[in-house]
């Protein structure tokens, strides 16, 4: 994973995926809100979506025609500046009417367009404006690496900087690609977040084997990130196989490589993601040991991770142990309090529920710099997880106070 | 309910109390951080604790006490600016010793004191300073008015007002008083909250009766407000009854008038609380309707008013409802969003899951006010509750990322 989160210089392309975007005036900004990915003949994809019960029109359209293609997209249509959420029929109208127009220009079936929006919920999608662009932007369209630094940059809303990750490897004389994109800067906690993430690849799988290694490692990797605590109406993460790399995975040593490439693409984009939080100032690697089961470890990162005062105290690199165990105490988990013990940085602060003989000012100093570790050990088993989440600042609030007004 | 959540400007004292404060040096400020009741011969008692499995030392002891001396409690002994939690067996040892030495000063038994304290977690108690104070404090009490302000202040934290209220009643020719001192400002979520909240009265009752009228009372009240989501691992309410207006509420109109002031009494603390939340602008009166039982109800209210985005949003006066759709989405109730609507002040803002049509300068206005009423119709039965809720501003996060350093 890298350091900081910062998106790859060097990205290799996945073969057989063409990529555009365009300004649709969606964004009051005028900053470009309109981005394409097509895909060629053949392609194989997998998708997960929110666990919110309020969700977005593209993702009951995009899960109708997933079904109905049996798992073969052949573009992807994403806008920003509008959720199309909270629309009822007519928004699922728009999102159809979209998806229908882009399989007239390309030569399509509408079930194999794949649509994503992301946005403010609850306003009507102008869908004329979006129409009326589409013939610019299959035009615009290619296999290179400004197409994907323009897709990239049309899917942001938030976010302060566009966020992308490959991984490439080796099958016999073939050399595979793993390539993602993503957004999302708040509102992200598990399931998933407000966040869209398109990964590309040009292995031979089919859509069932995709499904899986999607699960796999999206439980490590974006349903152990929260910077707020909130789970978005519109999040998707889907997975695209062109095939064309002819590599077909059948030895396990080759789909080890794959997994193993998707997981990493998956992680980078995770912390991009935390890194990029709303008014974030602090990254942290917050581990949960000695849990019995990794869903409990789960739980206990994910109140800890939600605690504002906890966040709060984050940022002020504030060492204050009391309010973490706190925390760990209302989870729900029936911890006993004296076997619990908390490490900021290098430092045990408190061990067996008790307040450690620790240097203060070292413990503000770990705190102090953009990432810090967090280890919290149950003493009830052998589980732990790995959650990456941010302090909550003033910065953070006045984002989000004057979204919409 | 009063309107304002201020505290009452005229009390009445029930019979058979008398308080005093002092400064004991435990507050780096120097402001007074000790206070005392010492209530009659036959005062009957009952409690509720906090449900944080990481709970302060007073509690553990005050429980232990409470049991010992089946609800007979002669005095209160509470100090701030430490909460002696997360301090291990040195922690109930400190506490003991307090409770010792004031039962030696007012001759009674250690198990007819019931402790408290609040303020930061996993520091030692300073028991020499507050031993030391103990001379000073018992000597100054008195049924005073005076006596109850300053035990209203020296309980304080970051509360920026006195908490209390007083209720009277007639049965036949006596009076009853019920009058109530609370402290609390963060850390505010059900169940209960850090909170502390003493509730005195003349009325003769059993301990047992005692603990059914509190639990029914703190169900309607601290259980239904929310500042920062986060439970405290020193939150208590407590009951004295004195006896001495010798009313013994045989008659069901009698006990009905009892619970009515009981209720009252804790609805205006639980007010005065959520008012004066840490950097609270906005004060937010949140009724979940239409549900299929309370419970349910109470758990969308309660991811409602923990999402960060809905709050801040609050904070901008912003009536963007599309986040509050989206966590009544992520409550893990099986709402159908299509049955679900919203009310922002007097106008619908969101019906069937869509966006109503509706004045945005209007609603905006409404969220403008220092209160504001937000309904939540769930389309699924006909439960409901009203939560007390508040926005997050920028000044929460700095109150409490500079707490303890």
């Amino acid at each position: 994973m890298r350091v900081r989160g910062l998106p790859q210089k060097n990205l290799c392309l996945p073969v057989g995926f063409s990529f555009s975007a365009a300004c649709a005036g969606i964004k009051a900004s005028g900053r470009p809100d309109l981005a394409l990915v097509e895909a060629c003949p053949g392609t194989t994809a997998a998708a997960m979506f929110t666990k919110n019960r309020v969700v977005a029109a593209p993702l009951e359209v995009g899960r109708a025609s997933l079904a109905a293609s049996r798992g073969g997209v052949r573009a992807v249509i994403v806008n920003s500046g509008n959720a199309n959420c909270a629309t009822g029929k007519a928004g699922i109208r728009a999102c159809q009417q979209v998806c229908r127009e882009l399989a007239r220009l390309l030569a399509l079936r509408a079930s194999e367009i794949f649509p994503s929006s992301t946005g403010i919920i609850g306003v009507p999608l102008p869908v004329d404006r979006i129409v009326a662009k589409l013939p610019d932007l299959t035009a615009a369209r290619g296999a290179t690496k400004q197409g994907i630094a323009d897709f990239a940059r049309a899917i942001m809303t938030t976010d302060t900087r566009p966020k992308l990750a490959s991984v490439t490897f080796h099958s016999g004389k073939s050399t595979v690609s793993v390539l993602g994109i993503a957004k999302g800067a708040g509102m992200i906690h598990p399931q998933l977040a407000t966040m869209l993430v398109y990964l590309f690849t040009d292995v031979v799988a089919s859509p069932v084997e995709l499904k899986r290694w999607l699960q796999e490692s999206c439980e490590q990797t974006f349903n152990c990130i929260s910077i707020d605590g909130d789970t978005s109406t519109n999040d998707t993460v889907l997975l695209l196989a062109s095939g064309r790399s002819g590599v077909r995975l059948k030895q396990p040593s080759a789909r080890k490589d794959f997994s193993d490439a998707l997981l990493q693409a998956c992680q980078s984009l995770a912390e991009q993601i935390v890194f990029d939080g709303e008014g974030v100032k602090h990254v942290i690697r917050l581990s949960v040991d000695q849990a019995r089961n990794r869903e409990e470890a789960r739980q206990v990162a994910q109140i800890v991770a939600r605690s504002l005062l906890v966040k709060t105290a984050w940022a002020g690199a504030d060492p204050n142990w009391g309010r973490i165990l706190a925390a760990v105490g209302r989870s729900g988990i029936a911890i006993d309090p004296a076997k619990v013990s908390i490490k900021i940085g290098d430092q045990m602060v408190c061990r067996g529920g008790v307040g450690a003989n620790f240097d203060q000012k070292q413990a503000h100093q770990a705190l102090a710099q953009s990432r810090c570790e967090i280890r919290i050990f149950l003493g009830r088993g052998s589980a732990s997880i790995l959650f990456l989440t941010t302090d909550l600042t003033p910065e953070y609030v006045r984002i989000n106070a004057d979204y919409s007004t």
